[in-house]
């Protein structure tokens, strides 16, 4: 079962929106096949571990991270696909939240005489399935918020200067991290303060996470990297009703998605934005900051995950806030998470938080 | 060896001015005597350590986590101990950076026939006795300053508030690295905010760091907790030239020292503050902030080790800075720290840095 679940999250961020899946058939004793979701979400994990198996899949057992599908979308069902090939066994950890699967995958199998078992490793199956699970149920992907800082909670100087802060090594785990989501999220102030390109680099060949950038006015240079590799790598704006329509034609000109989104005040609602994303088939959602962005995340309680990398030197209190304001007056107001790892990344620390539930 | 200088940490913190040495007397490769410097520095780990072993000294190997000493200080000297003892062999990792004892102790001892070794973990007997041999060399102590922020850097919220951003684990974790320094070193701003006592609590019976508060006008409340227990546990008041006649008596009269420091610009310097406290006998100084003294200390280069204490929660922006301002714009002007330690401490992370060269 671990090795399914690990084989599943090498999909994570390259199958959405269908769920990362890892499948694992044994007879035996011996592996006879392995199959993860494909780039794109097809083929499923199963048919692929089927295929591998050939006809040593009867009378085996078959290990996946998820209740296999019991409903034709593009392809046909995988419970029928496990039947066919004449497995005697199969185990998941946790059934599936799409109301079209639930429960009825698993019943499939047994209706076949196949044996089911579930609940091994349901815990991790649940961690790595988070954010397509999270969506089926409230719609919103599974969002990690990324800070970078100095010793003291800085993103950069007073002028701006926020290059290495951070070491190599970290970085590249940055890129890591980016290419295991869907998408990477920024707001406009960092879009259009360091021109980034947001594209995953050093880690081979992989579907590129769409690009997300959260702007009330389309407020993004036309000119910027993000604009100009619009065509190669997604870009999708989230924007507020009735944006200029100039600057929308001229976006939708250079091959970006737009996505409206509300208001609350005078400020993009944060979460109708990820509602948006979430209906857009977005599961996981790595937002990058800056400040501002990364407050109002906070302030509505939709951060799911933190990864902090801190770095070991000052910058002081001139220097740019990792967190923007937020209103606070009181410690016991604040969303308090969850330690889950913390370990040296280069020589930089890196620490895991968790929102109590998530 | 190693037990040697284990042993000798157990000083850390109790025996300034003298160095917290530790030593083993091995004979036959039995443990016949152990000592470590005595809180108050006397007597010193060596002859505690003969006088355990008694006649089984004879012949024996003497472990000690720093060269012996060889002159007559309030004590007899410890090469001299070791040599009436009859010790075949002494092993010691470092030689006294004191000009009175340096080197001499060996001679002394290989004058009398004894064979010495040295070099053995010289590494980890320069970071254990660092405070002694600093403060010889440079005249300032060894000086660690704290930082227990919220996961974007900040240690209060904008109305002051402060208590419990981090856990009990490492509150008690802290009361720990309070105990193993001579002093435990604040600015005014945190005194009067905080009203803070500053004991070791929750670790038996110690003897208390002296409590230093850095204020140039003497501009402490008489009526803190500070002031009320200067008679228990010393309280030391760095101020600047000529304070007011009347506070100054008034400090006195409870009990406090005084200790009158340069000032640079219209502030104390914080350069002259350490060598006051070095001349008063100080080693290793343990500073708590606030932030406008940790900016102090950064600024100038002098802070050897930084220890952080980060929280999985976010204050935001309006909150209090860690570190106050620095004047810092590029990156490349800001020191960095070598990380050397990082784990879960509670629910907390803690991460240890030390200055490039410490
Ligand atoms: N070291 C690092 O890891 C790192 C990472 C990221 C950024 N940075 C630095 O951070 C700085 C930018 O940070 P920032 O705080 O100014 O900007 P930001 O958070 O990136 O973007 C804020 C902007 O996003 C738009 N926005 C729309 N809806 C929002 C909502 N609900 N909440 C917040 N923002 C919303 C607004 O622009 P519109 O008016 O266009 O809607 C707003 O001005 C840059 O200097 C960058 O270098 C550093
Ligand atoms: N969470 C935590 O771990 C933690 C720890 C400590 C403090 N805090 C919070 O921090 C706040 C206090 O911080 P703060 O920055 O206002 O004050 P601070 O750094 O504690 O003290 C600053 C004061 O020290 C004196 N000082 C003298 N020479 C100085 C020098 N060279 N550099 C800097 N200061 C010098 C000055 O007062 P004079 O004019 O009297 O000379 C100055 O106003 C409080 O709210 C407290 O709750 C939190």
């Amino acid at each position: 079962m671990a090795l399914a679940l690990a084989l599943g999250r090498r999909g994570q961020g390259q199958c959405w929106p269908n769920p990362a899946v890892g499948c694992v058939i044994v007879q035996q004793g011996r592996i006879v096949g392995r199959g993860w979701t494909a780039p794109g979400g097809r083929p499923h994990a199963e048919p692929q571990a089927l295929a591998r198996a050939g006809d040593a899949a009867r009378g085996a057992t078959a290990y996946v991270s998820l209740e296999p599908c019991a409903h034709h979308g593009k392809t046909p069902p995988c419970a029928d696909a496990l039947i066919a090939a004449g497995v005697a066994r199969v185990v998941a950890p946790i059934s599936d939240s799409d109301p079209r699967v639930s429960g009825k995958g698993f019943e499939r199998l047994r209706a076949a005489a196949i044996e089911v078992t579930t609940g091994v490793c349901a815990e991790q199956a649940m961690t790595d399935l988070g954010g397509f699970l999270q969506r089926e149920v409230t719609g919103r992907p599974h969002l990690t918020l990324k800070l970078a800082t100095s010793f003291d909670g800085r993103i950069a100087t007073a002028t701006g200067h926020s290059q290495w802060i951070t070491g190599p090594e970290a970085r590249h785990m940055v890129h890591g991290l980016r290419a295991r989501h869907d998408a990477v999220m920024v707001g406009a102030g960092t879009a259009r303060a360091d021109d980034p390109m947001l594209t995953v680099r050093g880690h081979g060949p992989v579907r590129q996470p769409v690009r997300v950038v959260v702007s009330r006015r389309l407020d993004v240079p036309l000119m910027s990297q993000l604009a100009r590799s619009a065509r190669d790598v997604p870009l999708w704006l989230c924007h507020g009703p009735n944006p200029d329509a100039a600057l929308a034609e001229a976006w939708d000109g250079v091959g970006a998605a737009r996505i409206a989104c509300d208001l609350v005040g005078q400020q993009l609602d944060i979460a109708s934005v990820l509602e948006n994303l979430g209906h857009q088939g977005l599961t996981r959602v790595f937002c990058e900051g800056g400040g501002a962005l990364a407050a109002s995340l906070l302030r509505a309680g939709l951060v799911d995950e933190l990864v902090g990398f801190t770095a070991g030197l000052a910058i002081g209190a001139e220097g740019l806030p990792g967190v923007g304001a937020m209103g606070l007056d009181r410690l016991q107001a604040a969303h308090r998470f969850r330690l889950v790892e913390s370990r040296a990344v280069g020589g930089d620390v890196m620490h895991r938080w968790k929102r109590d539930g998530a």
